[in-house]
């Protein structure tokens, strides 16, 4: 009897302490995941380096947070993004590769609008021009299980923040809501913020508002709150929910800057003047200062709650810097050197992004050079959140689960895996430096670029011409031939789409069917 | 050994089940709350009949939905709001009396812009014409603490959908997440939406967009989806998540309708028009039953979610119904008939609403005719949710719990209980039939006016004369006298604002301060 009344005892005491800390049961399977998604940042646009150590642009800017979150982080030095938002967005929440999803390109706000410039000699496809739907028989769109949705079907708290960008407005995509967030704040279907100013509503201004306007934050309106800042304080006010509540939260912090307009964040943009860089340059440089701002304050929240260290944090781009003048200053496509290129194009400077992933096991500062892609933060972050039964209706996923390499552990299978993009489409004019109907592939120290116009191979050891300035394809037609083969049957094996030859009539060939 | 076996085994089981289910501990303590708040909706403007039978008014309209609701919960055939929005609302949120927390008036969206119109003889007191706060020390606002919040801070899942209007642009409660809400749809500092139309992007057309463009809908433009039933569908998405959880919710539903602009419901309007009705009648009626249409629909999921027992609903309108032309058809204040004038007015057409309450005890229909007034739902739902221990930044709320009330209970509390109306403002051009400074008590069957501009009282008996077109202040001093005095002394305990006479500087009297 004495010990049935002892075990009675205790039962009701844990029952106690399960009703008032419900997270006791779950969080260690169960850790909280944020993400910082940043837009249109250069790989070397903050001063933690990503090459062999920092660069003149690194040392340009000023992000002391991401320093320190580096130091607790993996740092994937060879990781990418696609070269433009949506794509890199739906891959991102879908696991499915851009050639496999068929958003080859950025998406309208409006549903049904084609995106792509005129072009004299080819025909972009008929891709997915209104986004990702997480619901059947929405034209033009590729149908998935958004793994925002799966985290919320297992307990997560799941919150968006920012740009989104998913789908066009008229689709189930164009809310958050849609695709697995409990809480939206400021996401739709544009992809660029109005206005950084809440002097002039982030662009809702009676009259003059058009569709890149900021939803959802009238209560800064007319103060000085510049958009990143409001953003955070939105961020820290929907974590504080389930951190209160004890459930693990998923934060999506898709913050709007870098993305043009290049306003200058007020609270930075002096520092920026005063060591030279011009008007357009500070500007950028203090949005950067601006998100990294962000990224410190959100970890002062995690740390003074204590739930850092319970916390999977992952920080990248959505694709690179851009590199067109007026919006940037200097000549076109210099901005991300040594690397070739910018934004739009298949080249490094378009698709390489700086990624850092914050394990919950341990804060060791590691580097992994393993190349990887934003399609595998979809199995990532599945396995972070320890759910392994679930159901998807995309057949089968691209990425790869990073969670090993962000414990130290590697193996063959690593090795010689192929990284694809396919950009069947004309994003701006004019064509240049691996912008507009190109497709490549990465594979080890060698990628293949295909540019579909000239119908023409280009080969660079990336490991040692990050440049991209040394064709080798004469050199080695060798891995020329191997990586043209194994880029066009895993194209047609996805059923990717190719642009039509307005002349012919025909596709464009595979690049294993070139002459 | 062997009972302490079982007992652990027992235990186990027992933990496994609050694991599976935690609503199972909390769900009878914590019922779902729903509020079905519509907007401008005059007393007589349902099917469902709250004087002596169906009137003429009544029969104009179809409203199913609240039939059937109607015939499971208390008609509250007294109830009472303010005579325009944002008074009503704040005063619901807060449980104070308009006269008390100084919103005696509609809100701009925009800070700092006072809503009232130009008056040649009074000018209106200093009131809070930025709405209510939930922080302190923001200017020209009410601070008091949100029963959302509370309601929060003890478990609940809050969600609002709709029309929110608690405060303007650049202070904390233009956002319904700082009054409490987890989840916002829609909800902002505009007090009517710009269009019905989701073709028309419910006003987010680019260059066009006003103040009173919807939020948050992007994913309907360019559909036929009224607004009504965006809204629904939004409401019906964003409960599913509380209730999968097995979480109490909390859903302040508050449909934009019927509120201007009177746009026919595509849905329901032929109805109306085959009916005989004009086109802007026809149209008003059509929103009034495409809200009823959504009651139901949400009726419907709480039904087949097996929730809907275990939830309170709470049906109600912020004021009367809008009585004034062009807008509506007819003579100006004829709409309400026999009910005095309508929307702005302290009148009954002005004030009185439609209330319904279904407990969750049981589902029987009862009529109470107690006086009651919008601040009591305040104390009612927290009642509802059985929460006793909060803390509240108003040092007292003048608002009384109804919840003994429909469960059939009354006593003598109630009997000669007042309520008071104190609008020092110009609500709009010109003066009229209750409008623009006035102020007024009901005691038991009487009801006392105060006309600031004439220096005038006049007297009614509300049982007998419900249209108020029997003035007794001649043949009932004593009783005018009473209700002065009880109404003096009241407005001078909340320090309720009076107007200042233009010609004279001074303020205009209290009314038993009248010559």
């Amino acid at each position: 009897m004495k010990t049935s009344k002892i075990t009675y005892k205790l039962f009701f005491l844990i029952i106690l302490i399960l009703q008032i800390f419900p997270s006791f049961a779950q969080n260690k399977d169960k850790p909280n995941i944020v993400v910082f998604f940043v837009d249109d940042l250069g790989w070397q646009d903050i001063s933690v380096p990503f090459y062999t150590g920092k660069t003149a642009i690194n040392k340009k800017f000023h992000t002391p947070n991401l320093e320190l979150l580096a130091k607790e982080s993996t740092k994937f030095t060879n990781a990418y993004a696609t070269p433009v938002c949506t794509p890199s967005r739906v891959s991102m929440l879908t696991g499915v590769n851009a050639a496999h999803h068929r958003i080859t390109n950025w998406t309208h706000p409006l549903a049904n609008k084609p995106t792509d410039n005129p072009d004299d000699l080819l025909t972009p496809p008929d891709w997915n021009i209104n986004g990702m739907s997480p619901d059947p028989n929405i034209p033009k769109t590729f149908h998935a299980t958004p793994f925002p949705m799966i985290l919320k079907d297992h307990g997560y708290y799941t919150i968006h923040v920012g740009k989104a960008h998913w789908g066009s407005a008229g689709t189930p995509a164009a809310s958050p809501k849609n695709v697995g967030f409990m809480v939206n704040v400021a996401g739709h279907s544009a992809g660029h913020p109005q206005s950084y100013y809440a002097q002039q509503h982030y662009g809702n201004m009676p009259g003059k508002a058009s569709l890149q306007a900021v939803p959802d934050l009238m209560e800064y309106y007319g103060s000085e709150t510049f958009l990143t800042e409001a953003l955070t304080l939105e961020a820290i006010k929907a974590i504080s929910e389930p951190i209160k509540r004890g459930e693990p939260f998923f934060l999506n912090f898709s913050n709007y800057a870098v993305h043009v307009p290049i306003q200058p964040d007020p609270r930075f943009v002096q520092k920026y003047l005063g060591n030279g860089l011009d008007a357009t340059e500070a500007a950028y440089a203090s949005l950067v200062e601006g998100f990294d701002k962000s990224i410190g304050d959100i970890i002062h929240v995690l740390k003074e709650k204590g739930v850092y260290e319970n916390t999977v944090i992952i920080f990248l781009s959505d694709n690179g810097g851009l590199s067109l003048k007026p919006m940037r200053s200097g000549a076109n496509h210099t901005q991300n050197l040594p690397l070739r290129a910018g934004k739009g194009s298949i080249y490094e400077g378009g698709i390489r992004v700086p990624l850092l992933i914050k394990d919950v096991q341990d804060g060791k500062e590691r580097v992994s050079d393993v190349p990887v892609i934003i399609e595998d933060l979809f199995p990532t972050i599945l396995e972070y959140a320890h759910i392994k039964d679930y159901s998807l209706v995309q057949k089968n996923i691209d990425g790869k689960s990073l969670a090993s390499l962000t414990k130290g552990k590697t193996d063959g299978s690593w090795k010689n895996r192929s990284l694809i993009w396919h950009i069947p489409n004309k994003w701006t004019v004019p064509d240049g430096s691996g912008i507009n109907f190109f497709s490549a592939i990465r594979r080890g120290d060698f990628k293949l670029v295909y540019e579909m116009k000239k119908g023409k191979l280009e080969l660079y050891n990336i490991t040692e011409d990050i440049g991209e300035m040394n064709d080798l394809s004469d050199k080695n037609p060798k891995e020329l031939r191997a990586l043209s083969k194994i880029l066009s049957d895993q194209l047609k094996r996805w059923e990717a789409q190719m642009p039509v030859i307005k002349a012919s009539g025909k596709k464009v060939p595979f690049p294993d069917e070139l002459n």
